[in-house]
Protein backbone atom coordinates (compact mmCIF):
# COMPACT_ATOMS: atom_id res chain seq x y z
CA UNK A 1 0.00 0.00 0.00
CA UNK A 2 1.60 2.88 -1.08
CA UNK A 3 -0.22 5.54 -0.69
CA UNK A 4 1.67 8.19 0.53
CA UNK A 5 5.11 9.64 -0.92
CA UNK A 6 7.82 12.10 0.33
CA UNK A 7 9.94 12.89 -2.77
CA UNK A 8 10.45 16.61 -2.82
CA UNK A 9 8.36 18.91 -4.54
CA UNK A 10 9.53 20.05 -7.95
CA UNK A 11 8.13 22.61 -10.05
CA UNK A 12 6.78 22.75 -13.83
CA UNK A 13 6.90 26.10 -15.59
CA UNK A 14 5.20 27.42 -18.40
CA UNK A 15 6.21 30.69 -20.24
CA UNK A 16 2.79 32.67 -21.01
CA UNK A 17 4.50 34.85 -24.25
CA UNK A 18 1.38 36.38 -24.97
CA UNK A 19 -1.95 36.10 -24.42
CA UNK A 20 -2.69 31.98 -25.40
CA UNK A 21 0.97 31.92 -26.76
CA UNK A 22 2.56 29.47 -24.33
CA UNK A 23 5.88 27.63 -24.21
CA UNK A 24 5.97 24.69 -21.35
CA UNK A 25 7.33 21.27 -20.54
CA UNK A 26 5.70 19.40 -23.06
CA UNK A 27 6.43 21.15 -26.16
CA UNK A 28 10.21 21.72 -24.93
CA UNK A 29 10.18 18.22 -23.97
CA UNK A 30 9.08 17.01 -28.03
CA UNK A 31 11.64 19.51 -29.21
CA UNK A 32 14.02 17.63 -27.27
CA UNK A 33 13.01 14.61 -28.62
CA UNK A 34 13.11 15.64 -31.96
CA UNK A 35 16.78 16.77 -31.52
CA UNK A 36 17.49 12.99 -29.94
CA UNK A 37 15.14 11.22 -32.80
CA UNK A 38 15.54 12.93 -35.76
CA UNK A 39 12.24 13.01 -36.54
CA UNK A 40 8.58 13.97 -35.84
CA UNK A 41 7.13 11.03 -35.88
CA UNK A 42 10.05 8.95 -33.65
CA UNK A 43 10.03 12.16 -31.75
CA UNK A 44 6.74 11.75 -30.69
CA UNK A 45 6.29 7.53 -30.07
CA UNK A 46 9.49 8.04 -27.78
CA UNK A 47 7.71 10.01 -25.53
CA UNK A 48 4.02 8.35 -26.42
CA UNK A 49 2.57 11.38 -28.43
CA UNK A 50 0.73 10.52 -31.26
CA UNK A 51 2.17 11.89 -34.88
CA UNK A 52 -0.76 14.74 -35.32
CA UNK A 53 -0.35 15.99 -31.55
CA UNK A 54 3.42 16.08 -32.29
CA UNK A 55 3.20 17.72 -35.97
CA UNK A 56 0.10 19.94 -34.29
CA UNK A 57 2.41 21.39 -31.64
CA UNK A 58 5.68 21.79 -34.01
CA UNK A 59 3.21 24.03 -36.03
CA UNK A 60 2.07 25.83 -33.08
CA UNK A 61 5.67 26.68 -32.04
CA UNK A 62 6.74 28.13 -35.23
CA UNK A 63 3.65 30.06 -35.52
CA UNK A 64 3.46 31.89 -32.35
CA UNK A 65 7.38 32.85 -32.60
CA UNK A 66 7.56 33.19 -36.10
CA UNK A 67 10.27 31.11 -36.70
CA UNK A 68 10.82 27.88 -37.36
CA UNK A 69 12.10 25.70 -34.20
CA UNK A 70 12.25 22.92 -36.48
CA UNK A 71 13.37 22.26 -40.05
CA UNK A 72 13.55 19.13 -42.45
CA UNK A 73 17.26 18.15 -43.22
CA UNK A 74 17.58 16.56 -46.54
CA UNK A 75 19.73 13.31 -47.51
CA UNK A 76 21.88 11.61 -45.41
CA UNK A 77 22.24 8.34 -44.70
CA UNK A 78 18.36 7.76 -43.68
CA UNK A 79 17.26 9.84 -46.34
CA UNK A 80 17.27 12.74 -44.38
CA UNK A 81 15.08 13.78 -41.18
CA UNK A 82 14.23 16.36 -38.70
CA UNK A 83 16.15 19.11 -36.71
CA UNK A 84 16.01 21.90 -34.76
CA UNK A 85 17.22 25.22 -36.11
CA UNK A 86 19.73 27.04 -33.80
CA UNK A 87 16.46 28.85 -32.82
CA UNK A 88 14.73 25.97 -31.94
CA UNK A 89 18.04 24.97 -30.27
CA UNK A 90 18.54 28.24 -28.34
CA UNK A 91 14.84 28.17 -27.47
CA UNK A 92 15.05 24.45 -25.55
CA UNK A 93 18.50 26.02 -23.77
CA UNK A 94 16.84 28.59 -22.59
CA UNK A 95 13.80 27.07 -21.34
CA UNK A 96 16.13 24.90 -19.38
CA UNK A 97 17.70 27.83 -18.24
CA UNK A 98 14.63 29.67 -16.68
CA UNK A 99 13.67 26.27 -15.35
CA UNK A 100 16.71 25.73 -13.28
CA UNK A 101 17.15 29.50 -11.94
CA UNK A 102 13.51 29.15 -10.69
CA UNK A 103 14.07 26.00 -9.47
CA UNK A 104 16.85 26.76 -7.31
CA UNK A 105 15.65 29.96 -5.78
CA UNK A 106 12.16 28.57 -4.90
CA UNK A 107 13.78 25.65 -3.34
CA UNK A 108 13.83 26.18 0.05
CA UNK A 109 10.03 27.33 0.08
CA UNK A 110 9.43 23.83 -1.81
CA UNK A 111 10.97 22.02 1.12
CA UNK A 112 8.32 24.65 3.78
CA UNK A 113 5.35 23.55 1.63
CA UNK A 114 6.50 19.86 1.96
CA UNK A 115 7.04 20.48 5.40
CA UNK A 116 3.25 21.95 5.46
CA UNK A 117 1.56 19.28 3.74
CA UNK A 118 3.24 16.71 4.99
CA UNK A 119 3.22 13.06 3.45
CA UNK A 120 1.32 13.71 -0.29
CA UNK A 121 -1.28 11.06 -0.96
CA UNK A 122 -2.00 10.14 -4.59
CA UNK A 123 -4.75 11.56 -6.48
CA UNK A 124 -7.48 8.88 -6.89
CA UNK A 125 -7.47 6.88 -9.96
CA UNK A 126 -8.97 9.14 -12.78
CA UNK A 127 -8.78 12.08 -10.65
CA UNK A 128 -5.15 14.00 -11.59
CA UNK A 129 -5.53 17.51 -12.76
CA UNK A 130 -2.58 19.43 -13.35
CA UNK A 131 -4.70 22.27 -13.32
CA UNK B 1 -5.06 43.69 -37.09
CA UNK B 2 -3.69 43.13 -33.88
CA UNK B 3 -1.64 39.60 -34.66
CA UNK B 4 1.31 40.73 -32.59
CA UNK B 5 1.72 41.52 -29.48
CA UNK B 6 5.19 42.67 -27.25
CA UNK B 7 3.41 42.94 -23.42
CA UNK B 8 6.54 41.26 -21.56
CA UNK B 9 6.48 36.88 -21.09
CA UNK B 10 5.46 35.88 -17.67
CA UNK B 11 5.30 32.32 -15.72
CA UNK B 12 2.79 29.99 -14.73
CA UNK B 13 3.74 27.53 -12.25
CA UNK B 14 2.91 23.95 -11.12
CA UNK B 15 4.20 22.81 -8.14
CA UNK B 16 4.71 18.64 -8.75
CA UNK B 17 3.85 17.17 -5.28
CA UNK B 18 4.53 13.65 -6.14
CA UNK B 19 3.84 11.46 -9.02
CA UNK B 20 0.33 13.16 -10.53
CA UNK B 21 -0.08 15.34 -7.15
CA UNK B 22 0.05 18.61 -8.86
CA UNK B 23 -0.95 22.25 -7.45
CA UNK B 24 -0.99 24.78 -9.99
CA UNK B 25 -2.46 28.54 -11.02
CA UNK B 26 -5.81 27.00 -11.40
CA UNK B 27 -6.36 25.38 -8.04
CA UNK B 28 -4.67 28.55 -6.53
CA UNK B 29 -7.30 30.64 -7.93
CA UNK B 30 -10.31 28.80 -7.63
CA UNK B 31 -9.44 28.31 -3.90
CA UNK B 32 -9.10 32.55 -3.99
CA UNK B 33 -12.38 32.81 -5.52
CA UNK B 34 -13.61 30.76 -2.61
CA UNK B 35 -12.42 32.78 -0.10
CA UNK B 36 -13.51 36.04 -1.95
CA UNK B 37 -17.13 34.40 -2.81
CA UNK B 38 -17.71 31.89 0.25
CA UNK B 39 -19.25 29.30 -1.69
CA UNK B 40 -17.76 26.96 -4.11
CA UNK B 41 -20.53 27.31 -6.75
CA UNK B 42 -19.87 30.91 -6.09
CA UNK B 43 -16.61 30.82 -7.12
CA UNK B 44 -17.01 28.82 -9.88
CA UNK B 45 -19.23 31.07 -11.71
CA UNK B 46 -16.65 33.57 -10.89
CA UNK B 47 -13.72 32.20 -13.27
CA UNK B 48 -15.99 30.47 -15.21
CA UNK B 49 -15.99 27.03 -13.99
CA UNK B 50 -18.36 23.89 -13.70
CA UNK B 51 -19.89 23.63 -10.02
CA UNK B 52 -19.02 19.80 -10.90
CA UNK B 53 -14.80 20.94 -11.97
CA UNK B 54 -14.62 23.06 -8.61
CA UNK B 55 -15.91 20.81 -6.08
CA UNK B 56 -14.37 17.89 -7.50
CA UNK B 57 -10.93 20.02 -7.72
CA UNK B 58 -11.44 20.93 -4.27
CA UNK B 59 -11.82 17.30 -3.50
CA UNK B 60 -8.18 16.46 -5.06
CA UNK B 61 -6.91 19.27 -2.93
CA UNK B 62 -8.33 17.96 -0.28
CA UNK B 63 -7.24 14.32 -1.00
CA UNK B 64 -3.51 15.08 -1.77
CA UNK B 65 -2.90 17.60 0.63
CA UNK B 66 -4.53 14.93 3.07
CA UNK B 67 -5.42 18.10 4.66
CA UNK B 68 -8.67 19.94 3.89
CA UNK B 69 -8.16 23.40 2.29
CA UNK B 70 -11.77 24.46 2.61
CA UNK B 71 -14.52 23.96 5.14
CA UNK B 72 -18.18 24.49 5.81
CA UNK B 73 -18.84 28.19 7.85
CA UNK B 74 -22.23 26.75 9.19
CA UNK B 75 -24.92 29.39 10.25
CA UNK B 76 -24.63 33.89 9.53
CA UNK B 77 -26.69 36.04 7.78
CA UNK B 78 -26.83 34.02 4.69
CA UNK B 79 -26.89 30.20 6.20
CA UNK B 80 -23.32 29.40 5.93
CA UNK B 81 -20.57 29.08 3.41
CA UNK B 82 -17.27 27.75 2.39
CA UNK B 83 -14.43 29.02 3.35
CA UNK B 84 -10.78 28.57 3.14
CA UNK B 85 -9.17 26.88 6.15
CA UNK B 86 -5.82 28.10 7.81
CA UNK B 87 -4.13 25.72 5.81
CA UNK B 88 -5.78 26.21 2.72
CA UNK B 89 -4.91 30.07 3.16
CA UNK B 90 -1.46 29.17 3.80
CA UNK B 91 -1.71 26.96 0.68
CA UNK B 92 -2.74 30.42 -1.36
CA UNK B 93 -0.06 32.14 0.19
CA UNK B 94 2.71 29.96 -0.18
CA UNK B 95 2.07 28.72 -3.89
CA UNK B 96 1.89 32.90 -4.64
CA UNK B 97 5.04 33.49 -2.74
CA UNK B 98 7.05 30.31 -4.46
CA UNK B 99 5.33 32.34 -7.87
CA UNK B 100 6.67 35.69 -6.65
CA UNK B 101 10.18 34.51 -6.11
CA UNK B 102 10.56 32.43 -9.43
CA UNK B 103 9.22 35.17 -11.62
CA UNK B 104 11.76 37.87 -10.16
CA UNK B 105 14.82 35.41 -10.19
CA UNK B 106 14.38 34.63 -14.24
CA UNK B 107 13.05 38.07 -15.02
CA UNK B 108 16.27 39.05 -16.84
CA UNK B 109 15.95 35.57 -18.99
CA UNK B 110 12.61 35.83 -19.94
CA UNK B 111 12.87 39.49 -21.08
CA UNK B 112 15.40 37.86 -23.25
CA UNK B 113 13.62 35.01 -24.32
CA UNK B 114 11.27 37.81 -25.43
CA UNK B 115 13.93 39.59 -27.50
CA UNK B 116 15.08 36.04 -29.27
CA UNK B 117 12.00 35.22 -30.10
CA UNK B 118 10.31 39.29 -31.35
CA UNK B 119 6.74 39.86 -31.43
CA UNK B 120 4.69 36.93 -30.31
CA UNK B 121 1.87 35.86 -32.86
CA UNK B 122 -0.70 34.66 -31.14
CA UNK B 123 -2.26 30.78 -32.13
CA UNK B 124 -4.04 30.14 -34.93
CA UNK B 125 -8.08 29.74 -33.88
CA UNK B 126 -8.52 26.74 -31.65
CA UNK B 127 -5.16 25.74 -31.72
CA UNK B 128 -3.57 27.14 -28.13
CA UNK B 129 -2.59 24.52 -26.01
CA UNK B 130 -0.62 24.94 -22.23
CA UNK B 131 1.39 22.33 -22.89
Amino acid sequence: MHQHTTSPPSLSLRIDLAMNARIGPGKIQLLEAIAACGSISAAGRAIDMSYKRAWDLVDEINHICGCKAVARRIGGKNGGGTVLTPFGTSLVARYRKIECIAARAVRQDLLELQSDIGPVRKPRAGKSTSF
